[in-house]
């Protein structure tokens, strides 16, 4: 904005909102004029809302998943099958098996994945707490659910050779065509590993 | 979600933030982690910033703009032309006017449009206001730069009725091909307004 339209408040609140993923500039300033105009019913429960997550946000010690208990309700839920853990690079990756119900186990968050060009070796993602976890007694299985990225397998056949020796089943997610997927939409490699895999009918 | 993933201090800010528009659940989810992995960054600055919004912001009690100051920047700038006041339907259309350097004047906010369908008469809108300050000295010019919809329309039919014996002039906003835009995705009514409104070349 070339000339002042509004004070610096309102403006520090829209430079703000438009760094979240999925919002731009302008976007936000629609979000903030929407805010203000609807001051009860969003703009002051919004701002006691953010309170209330910096005061109690926290990140699990034990898987790295972001809640606001250590352990996290996963983590502490006793109904959870402990002999099963599945390793995500992130939190985000966790909440989206967690809304499927993939699995009934617990995670291990890596916090990212190895990455030559980033610069990012095992060191910088929480690695060695997964081995130390998967040396306790009672896990059985390892799920390697990281993305099917090159930076993923590698990190991926990494933690496979780390966890050599001890008394785990590593396994990753199957390759397949999407639920609903159409076949013509889908790239040769993804066919070829459908194919591969296919099941009796 | 059917399971429980979270603690409801997050669960709470993904579903207020999922009621700005352009955000959907999905999103706000992806920014609520974006928040909280970027605490110092993003989290924390939002809180501050939300707080200042809430405590300095005010609307105009001359023209209702939104803003930190009552009369707004725009109304208490010396160099504004206070003689063409310019009539628009909400703030956004006020901010998008003022983004584009459009009007050397000042503005009037109405709150809205007459519509018999939502019930909404001239009494819910700041028309009387608007009238009272167009019958101060000086003023000579008001445009009506509401929406070109049957309710926007209704409505500055209106106000020129009601502005009717005061000394200003009323104009409207010139309909026309957008600036970069194509006539082939044009429709017809705006064509034939771009051709009855033809300048030399």
């Amino acid at each position: 904005m070339s000339r002042r339209i509004v004070g610096p408040e309102i403006e520090g609140l829209i430079q703000l909102l438009s760094k979240l993923p999925g919002l731009g500039p302008r976007s936000a300033r629609r979000a903030v004029l929407h805010l203000i105009k609807n001051r009860a019913r969003l703009l002051d429960p919004l701002a006691s809302a953010i309170e209330d997550v910096r005061r109690t946000v926290t990140v699990c010690s034990v898987c790295g998943n972001i809640d606001t208990a250590d352990p996290c309700v996963i983590c502490s839920d006793p109904r959870r099958d402990r002999s099963l853990i599945c390793v995500v690079e992130e939190v985000s990756d966790l909440w989206a098996l967690e809304r499927a119900g993939a699995t009934t186990g617990l995670y291990h968050v890596l916090g990212g994945v190895m990455s030559a060009i980033e610069g990012i070796g095992p060191d910088e993602l929480s690695i060695d707490q997964l081995i130390h976890r998967c040396a306790e007694p009672g896990v059985k299985e390892v799920i390697l659910a990281v993305n099917a990225t090159v930076d993923g397998q590698t990190t991926a056949y990494y933690i496979t050779e780390r966890l050599r020796g001890l008394d785990v089943t590593v396994t990753r997610l199957a390759h397949g065509v999407p639920v609903g997927g159409e076949l013509d939409y889908l790239d040769e490699g993804t066919l070829t590993a459908a194919v591969k895999s296919r099941r009796t009918f």
